[in-house]
């Protein structure tokens, strides 16, 4: 699957003029059509500004205005197969003023790149990013937010990734720009580290003790229906390498997804429009680096079950499981990897011929002295602990899970290192 | 130490306009001016394009002609204690064309800004970058390459990263801008984790046999005189986390540096300068991404030595040495850290009450079986691979080297996981 994503201003002034890639010369006023014309995207994505809006009456409205204006000039443009993104911006503009924080345009970017690329079932995944067209903070946010999202998704897929910017162009100096490829990797893959801060996936800008309230005691009453100190566990565990932790605190999907849409639908229902002189719109709220969390924790529970690999939370696992853990998701860095499968060779040679008809503890079973669990060696071998991992064998098969009543402690060994 | 980042574009039309930020508010032509009023850098540093040089018969009048033109606008604006760093640019302008690769951009300030930040010893450094006035692919750029070399030091620096850019501005909508943080984090330790293609670090464009002939064996000869895979295997004993290997690959820091030296130097003598109706440049090589590796590996190696932790090559090593290299640097990720400590941990206790006068291979102490040496082995447990390790205690100090029979295949395992 080929993607061309694309940061847009205002298309109202560019100038028609060659653009050359690859051998092939085209003219037009976007760098889009030669991209369209030599990658031969499956779909191009266009991430346009709401501050290109020049009307609306509330901020549904406003959004329109600004999709429209795009929509005018793709089809002037003759762009074909195209999805269109709107995102929050700010600035004073000849016909409009936008205020609030420049940052929700990025979170609004991270949230709406995820639910885009998670539509895609494909084993590869071909990212291009055409940065000629975007403006000012809007270009490095956009950069930033879908290069973050990539490295997720390069955990569990095949990513590749090109990054374009057209020549700089001089009306007074030529009518010829060459398309530039400023940057050209694999993706590589790197596991989410942020911690959750205030369970506040949306702060006040300017909200009244009443409004305040009821943003986070009703509208956003969702987030507390979940445990923070889980999730984390649930991101550390993929951080951390550590398989049966996975298994154990893979989240309620449904609520993070949730909580993902009702932030969007809280952050746009707290915007004030009006029209005096111009189009106004103030927000009086900001999405916060806690939203990401939410986000990405999302993407990592989707993704493994669209991987096939986990699709719920299990308490008891069996060694082949984790095993396929191992091979299929942690091969994304060869140093888990190894680790791993070093923990269950001791793992299997210790517990050979061992007689396990129920439940126990895997240091009752080796004869060893029971003691506290040790954070060192939990996190050094997999989070195979073994004063609190308890094992069972069924018919030559081995189960594994963790003591429930040490839980608390498991779960917060699992976030360490998150930042 | 506080260091203030910004690339700049073109300052002739900049407008003078109000810029407000934390409660200030100042007059100028540039976001420079309330950012050195309010953030109080120790340094600015203003990284211009070659492209805005208006005159030159050769390179060096080239670069020299751009700077001159940024500091008369500096003065202009009253910015205080700047340095200027002029990289390379592309594009057609009024004064000027310029021919070559876009990302000769992106190494050149990658080199540029890791020598620069290499010259403060502080343990902290506290960068800001400004992206108000970058243009075009300057912008991600400058953006990117400052992210990837400050990946670098936050291994071993507390590193705080700003990044600001002023709202947009259209002449006709506002005189007055607002300064956005548009990132605002600790910078987060990554080790390098690249290979090296072709011990290439500059490509010809356009060169005849004779031209690259002496390129390659007479102008980068240099490059030849380093063993790649010892360069490997030092930047992957970081990466994987192997303290041994560290000490024993550590490289030879002055033929690095003058790769890096010689590479910027054969660089700017393969330009074709010359003036017709305007100024042109066209670069006959171009930079490439092995460039990069040495540039890291230099780094890394610098900071080695400034931190106090290696100096040089080291074949025999005491653990007192290898667990100051854990505490001290591997802290920069809690994953190596409680590895490398429980690797320590098991070593010691196999070793107590043993006597070994001589140097002895670990499984020999141990009284196992001689056998090959095990990847798996060597990368699941920090280096510590009881085939290729030998041991020896002098007054009760434990000595630790490889077997250098078998350095070509130790040298071979570090570099797992590079891309």
């Amino acid at each position: 699957m080929k993607l061309l994503f694309a940061p847009w201003g205002n298309p109202t002034g560019w100038r028609e003029l060659f653009y050359e890639f690859e051998g092939e010369k085209v003219k037009s006023s976007t760098s889009l059509r030669i991209l369209q014309e030599t990658i031969e995207p499956d779909k191009t994505i266009i991430v346009g500004l709401d501050t290109l809006a020049e009307e609306g009456s509330n901020y549904k409205e406003v959004k329109e205005s600004a999709e429209k204006k795009i929509k005018e000039y793709v089809s002037k443009f003759g762009l074909k197969n195209y999805d269109i993104l709107i995102a929050p911006g700010i600035g004073a503009f000849p016909s409009g003023i936008f205020h609030g924080d420049a940052l929700d345009y990025y979170y609004n970017i991270i949230a709406k790149v995820s639910l885009n690329l998670l539509e895609y079932s494909d084993n590869t995944l071909d990212i291009h990013l055409d940065l000629t067209h975007g403006i000012n903070y809007q270009t490095i946010l956009t950069y930033r937010a879908i290069k973050e999202v990539l490295e997720l998704f390069s955990i569990f897929k095949e990513i590749k990734f090109k990054a374009y910017n057209a020549d700089p162009s001089l009306p007074v100096a030529t009518d010829k720009l060459f398309m530039n490829i400023i940057e050209g990797t694999q993706s590589a893959p790197k596991p989410f580290d942020r911690r959750i801060g205030q369970r506040r996936t949306i702060e006040p800008i300017d909200l009244n003790p009443e409004e305040r309230r009821k943003l986070f005691e009703k509208d956003l009453m969702c987030i507390r229906e979940i445990r923070t100190s889980e999730i984390l566990a649930f991101i550390g565990a993929l951080y951390n390498g550590l398989p049966l932790a996975l298994f154990r605190f893979y989240p309620d999907v449904n609520n993070l997804k949730e909580i993902i849409s009702k932030t969007i639908e809280v952050y746009e229902n707290h915007m004030d429009v009006w029209y005096k002189e111009k189009l106004n719109v103030r927000r009086n709220v900001k999405i916060t680096e806690d939203f990401k969390v939410y986000v990405f924790a999302y993407l990592i529970a989707t993704l493994l079950e669209a991987s096939h690999l986990i699709s719920c939370q299990k308490k008891e696992v069996t060694l082949p499981e984790i095993e396929k853990l191992k091979s299929s998701l942690f091969k994304f860095d060869e140093r888990f990897k190894v680790r791993i499968e070093d923990d269950i060779h001791v793992l299997r040679k210790n517990l050979k011929n061992k007689d396990i008809n129920k439940w126990q503890i895997y240091n009752e079973i080796l004869e060893a002295s029971l003691g506290e669990p040790d954070k060192r060696n939990f996190l050094a071998h997999s989070g195979f602990e073994r004063n609190i991992v308890e094992i069972k064998k069924d018919e030559e098969e081995l189960f594994l899970r963790y003591n429930e009543d040490k839980i608390e402690t498991i779960a917060d060994y699992c976030q360490s290192g998150l930042k």
